[in-house]
């Protein structure tokens, strides 16, 4: 039998991203076990009766031991502590990666964790998921086709970029690389400034006091436009406050034009709404063809 | 043959609303012929060819002539052109309905046309559509179990508000009355707004220098979100026109809010920005299952 590209992986952290990504490896044949750790048992107990993990093992230093890689699927603001349990008890040599939504701050994480950028860690972030979370909504498709972003440093490993980008491309992903800064700045415009104005509509309306009216007669468009505002409360929160600089930077921008767009409204001026709406329209039609 | 509840029915802008309604009408049997007219006769050739529609008439005094009901389903900024057009030809007794996306305007429209409120007129707003347009879109279940608003008046006859409830209930949709300034707030809210902010967002992205690798790292979440600003530009263009003080007032109460949690964000304030999160994640599961 081929020896797989992961012997032993321990995954960190067992949820829709963590457990897809197990299953997607095994199916590829990309793995040979993979131990399950992470803050509680239950959920680590039904990755295992899913046969999504092989193993589960509550105490950090037992499920990192052997491990060729390591992966980190808890949300940002646990990251910290991860890091901290990392450096008492990561075997030399293991590569370890993160699935994090947002880099500098995840960065920052591991530089105060370990003294140093670890040169066998590779901060990595697959643009993927639903508004679902938990293992049981994890399935070994959800990479495919789907773009992973790696954001190496200058301190990286060769050996262990190149591990993490096969690892990846093996769940049938494709893999892009990008600075640490540029990634946070571009996913808070596409993703995080969209689920923040998702959240704030759906908050401001369950305000009003005709909420239940005004709910009621919500058509089919809301219903896809605030899909996003089911998602992880807890994620979201640790990615706003992970990211928050550019973050706050994207919303102020946004803010503005929307403002233009308040006034040309106030005013009756259909020449502006129009221009705008044109525009929007084109550049959407042109990215997707739904 | 049961005599049908609608002998002759003329639709003004046979588009996705007008096309799915004759549609759904004449399955149910409850029209005997319909009468197309509008501005462009290449689309109402279309509707012919599609058998939405039996007869084409261009000239406005032969295509009202006979009907029982007229619909006019126009976009808003085409509304008062049309009104101007059936006070002058439109027979005694025949009853008429709109479906435009707000209601305010509309009847001061055909108040300002008529010189008084119409008593055969019954405005009306089906909450249904998708962000296609066209009569090559529609389809005759477009109704079903959707909501139809009345906002009948004062000057309104009791008859003509039967009628048109029963052809609305033809189509499988549930029939709601309401004042006009309450439709036009709730519609506000549930529908402008969130066009407007889609709208906005993927014209604020678009004009950004990285615009091309911004969205080509935009996920499935904002995918569904800005499904909406696929919509027809010039729509709403006009529904904004016309709503416009209702929106403007939406607009603002949003961009309060999203100011606020603006801030929260900037100060790594976790606790607020939660509850936000929190309160939006519970009503909108709350409203939809999926």
């Amino acid at each position: 039998m081929k020896t797989p590209l992961i012997r032993r992986l321990c995954i960190v952290g067992v949820g829709l991203i963590g457990g897809s990504l197990a299953q997607a490896l095994k199916r590829a044949g990309a793995v040979g076990e993979v131990i399950g750790t992470g803050r509680r048992e239950e959920t680590l107990g039904k990755a295992l009766a899913l046969g999504v993990i092989d193993h589960l093992e509550m105490d950090p230093a037992a499920a990192v031991a052997g491990a060729d890689v390591v992966v980190i699927a808890v949300p940002l603001g646990a990251m910290s502590g991860v890091f901290d349990t990392l450096a008492d008890h990561l075997p030399k040599d293991c590569v370890f990666t993160d699935v994090g939504s947002a880099k500098g701050c995840v960065v920052a994480d591991a530089k105060r964790a370990f003294g140093r950028i670890p040169p066998t860690f590779v901060p990595g972030h697959p643009i993927a998921g639903t508004e679902k979370s938990g293992v049981e909504a994890s399935f070994p498709e959800l990479f495919q086709q789907r773009r992973v972003i790696l954001t190496p440093l200058a301190e990286t490993e060769a050996d262990a970029h190149r591990l993490i980008r096969r690892m990846w491309n093996a769940t049938g992903a494709e893999v892009v690389d990008m600075g640490v800064g540029h990634h946070d700045e571009v996913l808070a415009a596409t993703s995080h400034l969209p689920h923040v104005l998702a959240y704030s509509l759906v908050d401001t309306l369950a305000r009003m006091d005709d909420r239940a009216e005004i709910f009621r007669y919500a058509a089919g468009g809301f219903r896809d436009f605030t899909r996003i505002a089911s998602s992880d409360p807890r994620m979201w929160r640790d990615i706003c406050v992970a990211n928050r600089a550019p973050l706050a930077e994207s919303i102020e921008e946004y803010s503005r034009d929307l403002g233009s767009l308040a006034q040309a409204i106030k005013d009756g001026d259909g020449e502006t709404i129009m221009e705008v709406f044109r525009r929007a329209k084109h550049a959407r039609d042109n990215l997707y063809l739904d």
